[in-house]
């Protein structure tokens, strides 16, 4: 029997959009439901009852919730095709640190940056080229984050090559300075012209419309 | 050549117990180089230049530092003593799934709800309770939260063992009511009680003093 799969995601969502690409990599075929957080379908309640958030993954009738957990259960279970993470255990755990520092560094303060308001806008703004600087430094010598191909902390990272310009409108100032992380920059626009992510990037007029009314929570 | 095993902990860091409960478990030798936060070592400060914090183990002269990422890499590096996340991919994101509820709901909750002030420990105090009864019925049929053994979430859950009954007295409140929590209250007593844990427990006085003094960052 072939296998039954399911994606749980929005049409903007970088959390979402992560679990895309790893099955895009993977050449796994799977269906896609696109939800509405401002009403959730039922299914949605009933695969993540504790979150209530996308992404979900259903394999075969079981739910997987969690961006990163899911991205480790589709490279453990489809590992042959395309491994994300590499094998050696310590090269590994340098993957986690990385991936861990961009969900409470690295992403928090940019959001923080240009959609953020008052003093907790200028202290994201303060830390931010900290934190790019060592992201920049992990591409040294390197085409990818993973190396010669992409790799998991490529799709971790990947939500910076379509939001960066679009948070960068929205907030009118400019995030990166290009010539101050020019690996950075340029993996970017490599990451964004990848073939198999092409058809998956959101539209970026909705997506500035999208930024322009957010509110913070 | 024996491997070179270094801790760097505090004597009170459930982040850094963790590490210490993984490496008994598995029978693993090491040395603990204790920390004072307030005077951090400069050993610590070049093996942690990202966060600067504790736990770091230091492996052969490698560092590997988060306490997640130091669990999964024990794991992996020294697997046959003593696995602890299990085999199959899906059971393996379920433990993943809830660490990471633990580390953003759970321990946050419950700590907020008894260090923290004002609006803040009103809210922690009214969600607890749901996420309590989420950690319960993770135990449901179960010795343990790894089944009949001790296991990975076990570890992740462990700082509860010695910290509620120490952030009770503190608050002089009481955070888990025994009665509607009978397997989380039976599961904290074992896990207390485990033979090798026993000479990792931190002073119960001065972990009051500690809490006593705490200051909110």
């Amino acid at each position: 029997m072939a296998d039954d799969l399911k994606l749980f995601r929005t049409w903007s969502s970088a959390y979402g959009l992560r679990i895309v690409w790893a099955l895009k990599l993977k050449g796994i075929e799977f269906d896609t439901i696109f939800e509405d957080l401002a009403d959730k379908s039922p299914l949605l309640l009933q695969y993540n009852p504790v979150h209530k958030k996308i992404p979900v993954l259903v394999h075969n009738g079981k739910p997987v919730c969690e961006s990163l957990v899911i991205l480790e259960y589709i490279d453990e279970t489809w590992n042959e095709a395309y491994p994300l993470l590499p094998k050696d255990p310590f090269k590994k755990a340098e993957v986690r640190f990385w991936t861990k520092f961009n969900e409470e560094k690295l992403l928090p303060s940019i959001k923080k940056a240009s959609l953020g308001h008052g003093r907790e806008k200028e202290e994201a703004r303060a830390l931010t080229p900290e934190y790019l600087k060592h992201a920049e430094e992990q591409l040294e010598g390197k085409k990818f984050f993973g190396g010669e191909k992409i790799g998991y902390l490529d799709l971790v990272f990947g939500w910076m090559a379509y939001l960066i310009n679009v948070l960068e409108e929205v907030d009118g100032t400019t995030l990166i300075n290009r010539e101050r992380y020019p690996l950075l920059t340029k993996w970017m626009e490599i990451f964004y012209e990848i073939p198999v992510f092409k058809e998956s990037w959101p539209d970026r007029d909705m997506l500035i419309t999208k930024f322009q009314n957010y509110v913070w929570t």
